[in-house]
């Protein structure tokens, strides 16, 4: 450590500039006039995952432009950063020939993903055109149904037996050069390759030379069949603060491994699923096309065009009470949209507490009683306040307090319409985010009206 | 590997089982008959991150007695697992001396999690009573804001120089005892200990022991200022499928490490953020009181009644032409419907984008085209539709008419709604998912009913 000068010796390592709107306009700008090496120049200052980005900031000309220029050295990493739409698009400009090389580079996982975005009989073609040992590998990973732990996984793994001693197996990792490109940790397999133990790295650079690996074994090992949904997946990644999982087949023999980078990209699927979901989209289109677009949203608006119909055919019963108290018009609305939010916060929570498994059968009926019961007093606080703003409004107590007892009814309906419909779709085996939402304001406007136009009809003619 | 009966000797690792709704059917049962040293058993078969799950599903008084079984061999990580609300009631139970107790024995990031849920009295007394060097890291890192990334680093971590070889790094990691329990890569320092590279701990592992490591860094170093927002901090983790990144100061000093597992945790977070403000949630209170719950959600309600009133002005503009023609109360709920449900979708797109940064300035421009020739074509589909409704349900072309063109205004109203709020409130520093809803909704109440029942006062009466 007296050495100083070695300090200078070491390699520095590149600086990576992130993706700055200025360096985006910059490009952009250098693309509208058709300079394009400069527009790729700049853009090769980029992380990888940054140059997606990038792509997918542009416009459908000038991304052709600048993937045109950077064909030819394109790093295959960046198609796995492209978000489905713009990957697509990017495919298209590329030749069979450089998709092939780019799969063959791609670890597993990656290039499945990369083939399934294609066309059958093309992918059929650049498989067939694969070298012998990627082509069985992606093969088998097709076998796996989409969303299992068998797309998610690796097969490239460190194992070693459990009486090897540290030296032993450093020894070996040095040998050999077919490892993975990165490993966290070392799994003990017995001799039927089912996996017995983990060690990560660490714990073996701490040990000394002749200790064995089974010392080391970490306490608790956790797998995952080759069949488990990615959702199950993730969850325990994260409930038990995993870095890496080996994968099983259903004899407990060891396949693959699934890496936390994958397990990322799990998790914010999952989470933006159910956020698209809850609003009414299926997947992210931002970058698909306006006719794409509008034909992907039209059969949620069609639902709801005809849950909409079927609350106005609610109010169309009451025509008369409408055409006599004009009132009533002006203010039903208020009362739909006040059921139709305070379900909605309910539901939202419930959808989120059943993705995160904060809700289950134990205390389903728990949380129904509490959100009921917080319902209930914010119904009361809101009746109150609906009968003081019809009665200021018309200045007909009567109104008033119809329009407060439809508002309690309402609120206490939507929030029990946000418990039980996600909690009955989970039942059901539904993603309780889908159509949750349009089931809810089904109630909630049903009910509105029918509660304050009853009323109403019932007591105010 | 001919000596195969070593096989037998390796320490078999505990199986968890994962937390399955009969066990805690069955531990419930028992805490009901009073067995909790049975149910403490049954417990104590889960992994830690379980416990804190089964806590969660508990009721309020089995909870307590559960954690008065368990509490003299509390497993101080339980603490960190446990929902907000739980934790409360949990710490509460536990006396001053346990919960110091379980605070020394944390990392500095989760014991300052726990300490935070604390009143500052009993924070302040617990801080005192702490061993001077804990004491320290703890004052220090209650320094830096609330999500940031100095709350997320741990401080141990493990740095070389340059110039060492892979066997004096290794014997430097055998021979020191006060390293972290676990890590991922080590760090090349300067002398200033400024972090100028890391090495993955796999690399080292595979490379001769005479390899020096500045042969070994990797060519990109990601830091993060200590100061970075979390949102931030995982961005780039994601981004640049990062295990741990180095944290730090204003100098380019190294401060400390954020791993993996701490994203992962802000991700989900960050997301579940989104979920809930879209739903008008400010926070998950699943586990919070009826009165807690409703207080925390009313202010959004109350929000709502107000726009929800200024839609009923609209509508009061036209009773007249409502007393006349009832039809119009029968069908104008539709058209606000409609134009919310398209504003909602459009709105979580680009809620949603402008989370994982797809939407940024650059193209924001684009999106909003895209968007509102999406939502004109579905808009126009939707006007013949909400022609044919209205004009076989009242039987009058002029009605059907002047309601497919509301339909379509609306409809291109919510889109054009959708995008720009979002990017508005981002652009102008707030979150753009919070009280966007709100906004919407009274944009698409307002023009719906606006346009509907102003073009029936003109052209039908």
């Amino acid at each position: 450590m007296t050495d100083n000068t070695s300090y200078e010796q070491h390699a520095s390592p590149e600086v990576i500039p992130g993706l700055t709107d200025e360096l985006i306009w910059a490009i952009r700008a250098a693309l509208d006039v058709g300079a394009t090496t400069e527009a790729a120049a700049l853009a090769s200052t980029l992380h990888v995952a940054d140059q997606a980005d990038l792509l997918e900031q542009l416009g459908k000309e000038q991304r052709a432009a600048l993937v045109l220029e950077i064909r030819s050295e394109l790093d295959p990493q960046l198609l796995t950063h492209l978000d489905g739409v713009v990957r697509g698009e990017v495919l298209e400009q590329l030749s069979p020939e450089e998709i092939g090389a780019a799969i063959a580079e791609l670890e597993t996982d990656d290039a499945i993903d990369l083939l399934e975005d294609l066309e059958k009989p093309k992918r059929k073609a650049l498989i067939k055109a694969l070298p012998v040992p990627d082509r069985v590998a992606i093969e088998q990973g097709l076998t796996y149904p989409e969303d299992s732990a068998g797309r998610l996984m690796q097969r490239q793994l460190v194992v070693a037996p459990a009486f090897w001693t540290v030296g032993q197996t450093i020894d070996y990792l040095r040998a050999d050069g077919d490892l993975p490109d990165e490993f966290y940790d070392i799994y003990i397999v017995d001799p039927k390759f089912r996996p017995v133990g983990s060690i990560p790295l660490s714990r073996i650079l701490r040990s000394k030379r002749k200790v064995h690996l089974n010392e080391l074994v970490m306490k608790e090992l956790h797998t995952v069949p080759v069949d488990m949904d990615q959702e199950d997946v993730s969850f325990r990644f994260s409930q038990y603060d995993l870095i890496s999982m080996p994968v099983v087949d259903s004899d407990g023999r060891l396949l693959g491994v699934i890496t936390i980078d994958d397990v990322v990209e799990v998790i914010e699927e999952e989470a933006e699923e159910d956020i698209l979901r809850l609003g009414g989209v299926s997947e992210t289109d931002i970058f698909a096309s306006p006719i794409k677009t509008s034909v992907r949203r039209f059969p949620w608006l069609l639902i709801n065009l005809a849950t909409a119909v079927l609350a106005s055919i609610v109010i169309a019963q009451f025509e008369g009470a409408i055409s006599q108290v004009v009132a009533l018009a002006v203010l039903m609305p208020i009362v739909a949209s006040m059921g139709g939010n305070a379900g909605t916060q309910t539901l939202t929570v419930v959808v989120r507490a059943l993705a995160v498994r904060e809700v289950t059968a134990a205390n389903a009926f728990r949380v129904l009683l509490k959100e009921t019961l917080a319902g209930s007093i914010n119904g009361l606080l809101f009746m109150a306040a609906g009968l003081a703003v019809a009665f200021l409004w018309y200045g007909d107590p009567l109104l008033g307090l119809l329009f407060g007892i439809a508002m309690v009814t309402t609120l206490v309906a939507g929030v029990l319409a946000g418990v039980c419909i996600p909690l009955l779709l989970d039942k059901l085996g539904f993603d309780p985010a889908v159509s949750s939402g349009v089931f809810l304001t089904t109630v909630t406007d049903v009910v509105g009206f029918f509660s304050f136009l009853g009323l109403a009809a019932y007591y105010l003619l």
